[in-house]
């Protein structure tokens, strides 16, 4: 045999390239196995647990799980192994040992302990192959997006997240003492990128968002990471709606083509979703576009689901909103009537938006805003902005706020801005229902909530 | 002439493909300057300014500057116009006005105008040219970084900014009101990006990095961009060193391939790099290797330069760190005798860096660490970690930390971690040295510092 160099390799998949060879591989002892006369140790490396075969009980006996190593090994054909290969090992090198027992176990396929649990040793729990994978996933989809975001000539922004305004108003902002002044962790890039449509056009910032919601459930966390983008010369609140379609495709595009170890792992299954979001009707086929419906529309399908009387939809519609059940319950009608896991609801009434939402013109008391949901959660929040400097006072007036406090916010109104809209999705919450978890926690590295400030 | 359908053009470099054409464009009024019969319109696009050429009085005497406009054109030849061709306006409708002027002159070549001023009226300055091209290349430098964070498997996580406990220690940390609890503003993605190279092997962030510091410097801004990499069974700091001058290399090669207009509309030239770093010592030669010197060299050098005395010396050992003085001393010298401007120092005294820094074993008051310095401005710390729990707990020991309160830190040493290291670097230092810029809020979109916190 002609003499090479030793490889290192790091994923099953490179292994059949390397049939009768000596490689080298390195990582974390993620299991050893005794059988009869060998032992099989499995070995964690950055996106596989590759498995060994060892018969030297010696060299096995002081190797403990979670010790780090590096491994050489013969890599030998064998038909009933994954991939064809067997990697017999040949010596290893200990490069550190952990101290003590895991307090968890993390080397099972399903790890059989609670969320609390799961949280609390995350640095652990993390690295379990089927935890570590859901990252690898919400990786996989921000690289889709940004993929779509370069396409598409949006400029990513940092914009600050120590503000002297919160964007969205209410109770649920942070406090911060910034040197003795009082300041707050930002809700949203809002305003920034705002300013920001009107010196690049097009803007995108991936970023910490801070909530300071004193609701405990499973769809919140006190930080969360936000992707926003907005962009200016829009003619109607739709285009944005159309270029979030894109942006989704390109995340799950991306997903497909690059992460297909991960969806396996997680037994995931893609949602459909329009190359060209063409908006339609409910009646929408099956891998049509995204059904979209009114607000008020959406309120008259639930109560005709639930069978309302006038009084009862009455009092429905007067919450401007949607509790947690009407999400989840409108989620599963346009599926039924429509095969499409996600649905646009737009014209969201006046009354529940932020001040800087535009009104629809022909209609005040609704706005030209919209919300996606998917698997029954609200994962985007978008529409149109205000961008007329005399509108905007008028509207702050009307709901009682000083103007003079938003002097460098307003600055871009006064001096012309254009028309202009933008959205905000949440990562984790995105990630969730994608991964069909319960809880967002499950799809947030390490989640802040009311109760959890660690790890 | 064959019909076509109408283009909507944005830059410069599409207009010579339309000679002859009908073309729309729309953007910013960004300056009107009235001639002899005719009017010179400037028209501000998402990265370009373009002008137009109108003889209609009537037209161009309502448009006021930075009024939002759609522009109907018909694209001539004429040699003596940028890109060889003229736009003739036909048509202007006009998107939205603005209500006032300008309180700053943002359509000058060069602003006139103080830096604190840029920074009170910033979401209108950066409209001016030159400014947001600085910020088209703080895009184009983190593109680069991400290609090479995906080309060389780094895995993009986020991790929480508001923390327990400060990675940095000392009492530059913003205190937070969450939920009656204490709690801070990171300092760095520290403790999280180490967890989660026991997951990963190969992790990277883009975030958010916090720092009450109460400097008032043109060095210094209280919030500031991080770009942190650490990474997995390294064999030697010198590695994470290596990595960094590839990273470098590939957000250069960025700006020189995809931002020639931004690099020459600010009259930059690159820096050069090595392809790979080979480290060398100071008598490289110009197109070398970064240099590399270890702090008391580093130390000498300056000494004999300065001409100190022995007493001096010492005292200026003692410092354990550079004054910014000695920072640019060091470069200048460095620039002097190898043609580089970058140098890394490495080996700092332990007395001076954080608690998780690993000692030299062979000379435990250095640590195995290394920053680089740019053109006179330390951009980046790095170095190897103390991946060993007992290590760990007894130098924490030794510096009067309590490590019962540093638990879910410590958790992954506890249980085994491979030897690993890192880096992180201020995006908006870099980008300021590069665009050789005094202060570094030039290179900041929104710069928080002790007495700025709008707009």
């Amino acid at each position: 045999m002609k003499e090479k160099k030793i490889q290192d390799i790091s994923e099953i998949s490179e292994l059949a390239e390397h049939i009768g060879e000596t490689v080298t591989l390195h990582g974390s002892i993620y299991k050893i196995r005794k059988m009869k006369g060998f032992y099989f140790c499995r070995v964690r490396t950055p996106r596989d647990v590759i498995q060994c075969v060892c018969d030297r009980q010696e060299l096995m006996e002081k190797l403990r799980e979670e010790a780090c190593v590096r491994i050489t090994a013969e890599a030998v054909k064998e038909e009933r192994a994954k991939a064809g290969v067997e990697l017999y090992i040949l010596s290893v090198v200990i490069l550190s040992e952990p101290l003590e027992n895991m307090p968890v176990v993390i080397n099972q396929k399903e790890m059989s302990t609670s969320l609390e649990n799961k949280l609390n040793f995350r640095p652990l729990t993390l690295r379990n192959e089927k935890e570590r994978a859901i990252f690898r996933i919400q990786e996989g989809i921000l690289r889709g997006f940004r993929h779509f975001f370069e396409e598409e000539h949006f400029v990513e922004i940092h914009t600050p997240k120590i503000v002297y305004a919160g964007a969205e108003g209410g109770a649920n902002v942070f406090r911060v003492d910034y040197f003795g002044r009082e300041a707050y962790l930002a809700q949203s890039p809002q305003f920034y990128k705002q300013m920001m449509a009107g010196v690049f056009e097009r803007v995108y910032e991936v970023g910490p968002v801070f909530r300071a919601e004193k609701h405990d459930t499973a769809r919140h966390i006190n930080e969360y990471t936000g992707v926003d983008f907005e962009m200016g010369y829009i003619e109607s609140f739709r285009e944005l709606m159309a270029l979030e379609v894109k942006m989704l495709r390109c995340a799950l595009n991306m997903l497909s083509r690059e992460y297909a170890h991960e969806l396996e792992l997680l037994q995931v299954t893609l949602p459909e979703l329009p190359e060209e979001n063409e908006p339609n009707a409910v009646s929408a086929v099956p891998g049509g576009a995204i059904p979209e419906l009114k607000f008020t529309e959406a309120k008259e399908l639930l109560a005709e689901e639930l069978g309302l009387g006038e009084a009862a939809r009455e009092q429905a519609y007067a919450r401007h909103d949607f509790e947690p059940e009407e999400e989840k319950m409108l989620s599963e009608i346009i599926w039924r009537r429509t095969g499409s896991e996600f649905v646009f609801i737009t014209h969201y009434p006046a009354a529940k938006r932020p001040f800087y939402v535009m009104e629809d013109p022909e209609s005040p008391e609704e706005t030209l805003s919209f919300d996606l949901i998917f698997r029954g959660l609200e994962i985007t929040t978008g529409g149109q902005r205000i961008h007329d400097y005399n509108m905007q006072v008028e509207k702050m007036c009307r709901r009682g706020m000083n103007p003079e406090a938003f002097e460098s916010y307003l600055m871009m109104h006064k001096h012309g801005m254009p028309p202009h809209g933008g959205l905000g999705l949440g990562l984790e919450r995105f990630t969730a229902r994608l991964l069909n978890f319960d809880n967002i926690r499950q799809a947030a590295l390490f989640p802040r909530d009311i109760h959890r400030l660690t790890p």
